[in-house]
C-alpha cells in the first residue's frame, strides 16, 4: 500500500476488517517490519483520538514515531505554483514534503478544509501536493474531503458487533452549532457503499433537506430526508453533524428533531449506536444513549488502533 | 496501585521511600515491567519538569510515553453532566477520559485550579472524574489541590541528606508576584505530618496570618506566624509561596521580611533548603543560598525521576 | 566532544566529515552507545528540519528523545544575575538548565537572536550560560549568531558531490522580505574558511554593500559585492538572505538583482545550488533552478541526520 486516502485504496473491505481484527488479538506480531522505520505524523490541525492511536499502532509495529504540530509552529505553507513568495507563507509544500519524506519511511498528513471555497477543499490540492512531493507513502490523518482511518475503524466496529448477516446502516445527520466538515460523513458513506458492494451492509442516509453529500460518495446508498422512517429495522445508527455541500459550509436551521435520543432507538432493531468523536452530548446524541448499553462509541475510538495498525502493516510490507 | 493522588495512595511513606532509593541506585532493573505498555501524560497546563521526569521514569521502566498538550489544542473539555453541550466546550470528560484510557495503560494528569471557587477546586471535580472515567490508573501530575509526585520527591530527598534521625522540617511561606495554588505546600503538609505519625520527621509550618492552610492537610504540624522562631533547630526549609486558603486565592501585602537568606539560615541548624522549582530568585529565596552549599534545589529535582518511577512500577506491577 | 556550537569545537574537517559519511553508510552501527541515554531538545524558537533529524540522529544511536517547546510553554527565563525576579521572567537559567541537565545526558539547545542589539546577541550570553549550569554536553540546533548542524552538513555535501578536488564554493546574498539573522551565513562562512586552511574548497562570499558580515567569521575568504564577477568558475552557490550586522539588523533596498537564477547560474561551472530551507521561492532563488537537476536543497536537507548523528556519537563516546 502506497497510500491511504480513500476506499479505493484498499481492494477488498471485508479483507482489511479481517487483518486488522487478526492484528487486535495479537497486536505485537509484527515488531520485526517496523525496526528502524520511522512515522511522522504532520497535524494542520489539532488531534486527540487520531493522533494517540495512530502513535500506538506505530509503536505496536515497533516503529519510531516523529509528531510534527504545523499550526501552532505557525509553518505556513505555500501551495501555489509560480508565485513569488514575498508574503506570509514561509515554505513551499515543495521542499517541506520533499524534506519530512527523507526524514521519515512513512508519513501522515492531517489537514482540514476551511469550508469557503468548496473547488478548493474538494480538489484536494494540498493533500494530493503533499502525497506527490514527499516521495514516501502517506496515510491520512483526515483530509478537507475524508476521513479513512475512521470509516476503516467503523466497518471494524460494525463487524465485530453485528448480530445479523448483513446488518441495516444508518448514517443519520444531527445538529451542531459550528459549520462542519463532509469528511467523516463522505468517508463513512463512500465506505458502506463499497461495503454494501461486497454484501457486508445494507446502507442509508438520512439528513435534512440541503444537507445532501455529493453524490461521488453516495451512489449507491438509499438516500432519505425522514430520520423516523430510516431507522425502522436499522442494526447500527451513526450519528454525525456536517454542514451543507450545496451552500457550501453553511448551517441552516431545521424545524424538526434530529438529535438521536432513546424514542427514536426505540424505532430501530436495537441498534447499535456510532459517533466518531468528539460528540456534542444532548446535541447531537443524548446522554442517555452515551451512557446506555447501546452506545459503541468508546470501543469505536478504541479501534481506530488497529484501523491504523493494518494500514501501517500494508505500507511497511510494500516499503521494501 | 490504583492511583496516586494523595499520601494516603502510600501505606507506608518509609517503605515507598526506600523502594525509591533501590531504583535510583539500579534504574533499568525492571525493564520488562514496562514492555508494550504506554503512559499517557495528559497536561491541561504547561510542565517541564513533571513532563521530563515523569517521562524518563517510563522509560527507564521500558514504557512507551504519549504525550497530550491539551491547554494549547483548545480542546476544552464538558465537566458537568446534564447540559447541553451548544457553547466553546468540544468533548465530555467521559468520552475525553474513556478514549485515553483505551489507548494507555497508565494515565497522568495535571490540572491546575482557576482559584476563583474554592470549593469547585477543593472538590478535585475534574481529577476525580478524569480517574473515574478512564477506566485505568491514574497519577497525579499536580491537580487543583495537591502535588504528590513533588512530595514524595522531597521525602526523598529529605531521607537521602538528613543528619539526624529524625530532621525537623519547616515549611516556610514566601513572597511571590502571582496568586499561586495551595497544591503544592498543601501536600507537602499531608505528607510531612504522615510522615511525622511514622517517626521521620518533626513538621512544623510558617506562614503570615492569614495564610493558613486548610486543616484538612496540616493536622499534627506545629503551626506559627513567627518564621525566625520556627527556623531555630531546622534541619531542612521548605521555601514556597501559596494564596491564600480563607480569602480564597487572595494575595495580601506582608509587613514583615519573609524572603528566605543567609541571615535567616543562620538561625537553623546549617539547615538544607528545599524548592519545588521554578523559584523567583530574591524574592522568594535569596541568591546566596540558591548558589552555596546548603540548597538542595537541583538535587531535589533530579530525585523526581525516582518518585514517579516507584508510582509507576508500583501501578505497572498491579496491571496483570 | 563536550559542545558543538561553532567550528572550533571540531579539531578537522575533513575527519568529520568522514565519520559523518561512514555512518550513513551504516545508520545503525553504533545502537548500544545510545541506550539507556537521553538526549533533550528544547528549542525557544520554531523548528522543522532541525528537530526531525536530530531526533532520528538520535533514534538511529539508540537514545531516548525528549523534546522541550519553551516558546510555547510561556516558559520566559531569565539570564541575568542579581536582579530580584519579580517581573515575567518565571524561571533562572541557572535553574532551568541544571534541572534539564539531571534528567538528559546530552542536551540540544535552539535560541534565535532578537536582532536588536548587536552585543547582546553577539555575546551569545543565553547559550554561554545554558552550556555553563547544565552540566552536561551540549549541541547548539542554532543559536544567535551560528548554526553549526547546517555547517556540518553542508560541507558533507559539498563533499559528497564535487566533481573537482578542491571546489570553489560561493555564499551569495540573496534578497527576502524579513530581516534574518546572520547565523547561517555566519556559520557558512567560518566552516568554509576552515575548510579553505585545510586545503578542501575556495572560498568566496558575495553580498551588497552594506550586507558586510563580521570579520570574526570571514577571516581568508575573498570578499565581493559584485555577483557576477563572483559566481564566474564556481562549482556550488550556497544562497542566502541575511540582515545587516553593522546597521544591525537592518534590511536595505537592493538596486542590482541578487535572486539566483538560471542566467546566473550559466555564468558558474554548472554549479550544485544550495540553500540551508526553508527558501522563499522566486524571490531567494528561482523555482527553475530549485526544480531542476542543479540543486541539492533536498540532499542537503537529508544531510542534516548524519551531522547530528556524528555530533552526538562523539558526545556519546565522551560521556563514560
Amino acid at each position: 500500500m502506497k497510500r491511504f486516502f480513500s476506499v479505493k485504496d484498499v481492494p477488498s473491505i471485508a479483507d482489511v476488517v479481517q487483518e486488522a481484527l487478526v492484528l487486535k488479538a495479537a497486536p505485537y506480531d509484527h515488531q520485526e517490519l517496523g525496526q528502524h522505520k520511522t512515522l511522522g505524523l504532520v497535524f494542520l490541525n489539532p488531534s486527540l483520538r487520531t493522533r494517540l492511536s495512530t502513535q500506538k499502532a506505530a509503536m505496536n509495529l515497533g516503529m519510531n514515531v516523529m509528531v510534527m504540530n504545523m499550526d501552532k509552529d505557525g509553518w505556513a505553507l505555500e501551495t501555489q505554483d509560480g508565485v513569488v513568495m514575498n508574503g506570509t507563507t514561509v515554505e513551499h509544500i515543495r521542499e517541506a514534503a520533499a524534506v519530512m519524506g527523507e526524514y521519515c519511511d512513512i508519513l501522515g498528513l492531517r489537514s482540514f478544509p476551511k469550508l469557503k471555497d468548496r473547488e478548493e477543499d474538494y480538489s484536494e490540492d494540498l493533500f494530493n501536493k503533499f502525497m506527490k512531493y514527499c516521495g514516501v507513502p502517506v496515510v491520512s490523518l483526515e483530509s478537507a474531503t475524508r476521513h479513512p482511518l475512521q470509516s476503516l475503524t467503523d466497518m471494524i466496529t460494525i463487524t465485530e458487533y453485528k448480530k445479523v448477516e448483513k446488518p441495516k446502516v444508518v448514517l443519520a445527520w444531527a445538529p451542531h452549532v459550528k459549520a462542519l466538515p463532509q469528511a467523516v460523513p463522505n468517508s463513512f458513506a463512500e465506505w458502506m457503499c463499497k461495503a454494501q458492494e461486497e454484501g457486508l451492509v445494507d446502507f442509508t442516509i438520512a439528513q435534512p433537506m440541503g444537507y445532501e453529500l455529493s453524490d461521488e460518495f453516495t451512489a449507491g446508498a438509499t438516500i432519505s430526508n425522514n430520520l423516523e422512517e430510516s431507522l425502522n429495522n436499522a442494526d447500527f445508527v451513526y450519528v454525525k453533524n456536517w454542514s451543507s455541500y450545496q451552500e457550501y459550509g453553511e448551517v441552516y436551521g431545521v424545524e424538526d428533531n434530529w438529535m438521536m435520543d432513546n424514542k427514536k432507538l426505540s424505532l430501530t432493531n436495537d441498534a447499535k449506536v456510532m459517533h466518531c468523536l468528539p460528540v456534542r452530548r444532548d446535541l447531537e446524541l443524548s446522554s442517555e444513549i452515551l451512557d446506555g448499553p447501546n452506545s459503541l462509541v468508546i470501543k469505536e475510538a478504541s479501534n481506530r488502533v488497529w484501523a491504523a495498525q493494518v494500514v501501517l502493516k500494508r505500507m511497511l510490507e510494500d516499503l521494501v
